[in-house]
């Protein structure tokens, strides 16, 4: 089956021990040991970021970036359909501002990067390098919005934002990143908790249908809201690690927040109103998850429908038929570029060999191998990424061949997720039980809990949190108290 | 021919009167009078943008916000077409990154917003809110290019970049605004010259293909060059007042960079080599140039490839077929949205010859009113914002004859400009004749020039810098002094 695999130009320098010795130096970290050290070094082996001279901030690579601009693509298209437009506010924002709303400033103050020089000049008003931007768009809100007929006013910006982390990791937390952040005004409370659901919905249709990671999502508990919000919806995915990974927010905002920037309107009977907001928001973070949810011991997995590159093709030249077999995958490269993301590695100086260890690294979905002999046979060896099948595929339907292919790996790699997901999904009644185990790796708990701070802030001494409040209703006691559970919640260690 | 304008359903608040009356209260400075304050005031009155609470920034609405998306489209779809890889880099540069090349700090300095407390702390060292990239990007380049094999190197990225700039203008001159800055690592010096004058001439095609707007393209003097280059392209064009307006640049940068950032790359013969730098970029400031190169009196005029709503369609109800109408726009606006970016301006609050006023202020290309009798003649009339033509047309063949009408808009927008830009192109000798009615709005003065900077010099007295050095070298003798003229320059006053 595989046999074009061994029908290379052998070269000193490519013989196929000089590549075993290669490779085992380049080695990654075992994933099923320590996953956490195979992120830090996967998403620079495979270009998706690379180191920078500014604390805390990465270079999104070409390979990174265009991962984040398919994503971009699926979901600005889903923004725009649900009724938003895009717009764009400043970066920097005054001082003053971000201490309207207090809530707000308490959460954000020890995170700022704060610009006191300007032009040669001392600022008579230092300005903040914008951490999220509901000030400042509030401002504009209150410009925008005098009657009811302004409502519902349903703005996006796509936007760098910047937050003094501690620590970051690339991805996951950095001080500066990418992200969407989604600002609305409704004239009721019910139509704005309508909106930040409609938007958390499509969150979690990203998530699952694109980027196949299954979520769990539900509300924050208020400890756990963002900073000003009365409440938080979120969407979480666990990591291989057992380590719960918040993906994105929606928020229903507080009333203080209209308040404090004076956003009003005249309501249909001509009485001076204050809007209901929303803000929501998903980062570069995606990207994060997207390794740490389908990668494996060669590399990274792309999700087929936002991989940057889905079908690579690789030449297997052999000395008398170079030229048909140049032709050949030029002429594929055209025909399926049409219809996918694709990549003609023709590169001479490397081996086929190397070639393959380099894009399973990448984590390509299909790998395309053409030779002399496929040539004559109208048909290629395709190889899959996720399951390791190698494939013949006739050249006359390789199209819709390939988007099978494609379909069925997306839903392989989410089958793949689900039962991972359930598999660190525990339940358990007490704290004292679930707690010292948390630490091992085990994954996330159902429990149920009383509502109350004090019980909440018990989990800190194991370092988890709760990541949301559940619908179901299993325990009846509290993983804390003796009191009564209100709801179940799902506790977990966070990245 | 427009008697739907009439058969409105008459209700006081929208009688003609009125709409009259509110017209001439919202009425534009004269635009051939006072280029400049019409100009201030349409960029607010067509919700292009508003103003922002920080100096010097803007907000970009959402319809200025997709105008850039629509730029942004064409020009992304060529870049990478060229070959080159978007990116992203950090907001943020270490201080002494920008102090690393002599002239890059000496020209940047003074415009620089500086971060100097982060996470509560004064940093060590100050980081500086981007103007532009070299540094930060030459940092990186300085990794990835170890051999003659990593060349070219061709990457762009789309960025906010903030400059503290003394005189703002909405999109014109903005402390923060929003561009694409490529740059690129080449073997030779051929080479990167070629890549500095490809993109130059991508932003020509953009420019005259796309925005409707005829360029002047070539080199900058020596003492307009870019902070650190050694050659400086520019395209420029000339606004309705006859000044200058610099579209965008594409540079040879100074080999100085690659020392300073240590970028070293091993040629085929082993030896050690800086490689030649390229960077090139297009700002916000292409909303301002189409705004002033096509508006009239009436508003703006979106060039139709671009423009974010092409046809907007106003249904003319009548009491007796309302719902026939409502239906019979709601079937034309799926249609044509198929093709097209449509609007479909179905508010009830507000009258006909409101919407008529407002598209017309927004510059929407083509405007379809729709009626009962247009209902049961399945034909409708079609309005041209550029020349005010009404043309009846059958809902058979609609979508091909709006075709063709955007493509005739085009090239009617195009040349009027080009007729605009003959009309400020003047020839003359002596910068004593030319320099003083410069001042005048005469425009551009094509004139001989020696080379040496002192000559340069003295245009600053009427306010005139050499836009560009020409092609054609019709002039003997220097306009400032009275050696040979070296070649032909433009010379304008600028925005």
């Amino acid at each position: 089956m595989s046999q074009c695999k061994f029908s290379v130009i052998i070269d000193q320098k490519y013989s196929l021990d000089s590549i075993k010795k290669e490779n085992d130096m380049n080695k990654l970290p075992d994933i099923s040991k320590d996953v956490s050290q195979w992120y830090n070094e996967i998403v620079y082996k495979a270009e998706l970021a690379d180191q920078s001279p500014v604390r805390g901030c990465i270079v999104i690579r070409p390979y990174g970036w265009a991962l984040w601009e398919n994503i971009k693509t699926v979901l600005d298209k889903r923004i725009k359909e649900t009724g938003h437009q895009n717009a764009s506010f400043p970066l920097l924002i005054p001082e003053s501002f971000i201490k309207r709303e207090a809530k707000h400033v308490e959460g954000f103050a020890p995170e700022l990067a704060i610009v006191t020089i300007a032009g040669g000049k001392e600022l008579e008003e230092p300005l903040v390098v914008r951490p999220t931007s509901e000030t400042i768009i509030h401002y504009s809100f209150a410009r925008w919005i005098k009657s009811w007929r302004d409502l519902p006013l349903k703005i996006n910006q796509w936007a760098n934002v910047v937050r003094w982390e501690k620590r970051t990791r690339p991805f996951l937390r950095t001080t500066e990143f990418f992200w969407q952040e989604g600002h609305t005004a409704h004239a009721t409370r019910e139509e704005a908790q309508e909106e930040a659901l409609l938007m958390l919905n499509e969150y979690i249709n990203l998530a699952q249908d694109y980027l196949a990671i299954p979520v769990i999502a539900g509300e924050k508990s208020p400890t756990e809201r963002f900073a000003g919000a009365d409440i938080t919806y979120t969407f979480e995915a666990i990591m291989m690690d057992g380590k719960a990974l918040q993906m994105g927010t929606s928020h229903l905002l507080s009333r203080s927040f209209a308040k404090s920037f004076d956003i009003e309107y005249q309501d249909k009977e001509g009485n001076l109103e204050h809007p209901y907001l929303t803000s929501w928001g998903v980062t570069t973070r995606l990207i994060g998850a997207i390794v740490m949810t389908h990668g494996d011991q060669k590399g990274l997995v792309m999700p087929p429908r936002v991989a940057p590159i889905q079908v690579v093709i690789i030449p297997i030249y052999k000395k008398d038929a170079e030229q048909q077999v140049r032709d050949a995958v030029q002429e594929l490269y055209t025909r399926l570029s049409k219809e996918y993301r694709v990549q003609l590695d023709a590169d001479d100086s490397k081996s086929p060999g190397a070639k393959f260890y380099e894009w399973e690294l990448k984590g390509v979905p299909l790998r395309i191998e053409l030779g002399p002999r496929d040539v004559d046979n109208k048909a290629v060896m395709i190889s899959n990424r996720v399951t390791g099948d190698k494939t013949m595929v006739k050249l006359d339907a390789i199209e819709s061949e390939i988007g099978s292919m494609l379909d069925n790996m997306h839903q392989e790699l989410f089958n793949r997720a689900q039962v991972k997901l359930q598999g660190h999904w525990n339940k358990e009644s007490k704290l004292a039980i679930f707690g010292p185990v948390m630490d091992k790796e085990a994954g996330a708990y159902q429990t149920g809990w009383c509502g109350e701070e004090e019980c909440e802030n018990k989990l800190s001494e194991f370092k988890g949190t709760i990541r949301c409040l559940l619908k179901e209703n299993e325990f009846n006691q509290c993983f804390g108290c003796n009191k009564s559970s209100v709801r179940d919640v799902l506790v977990a260690k966070a990245y």
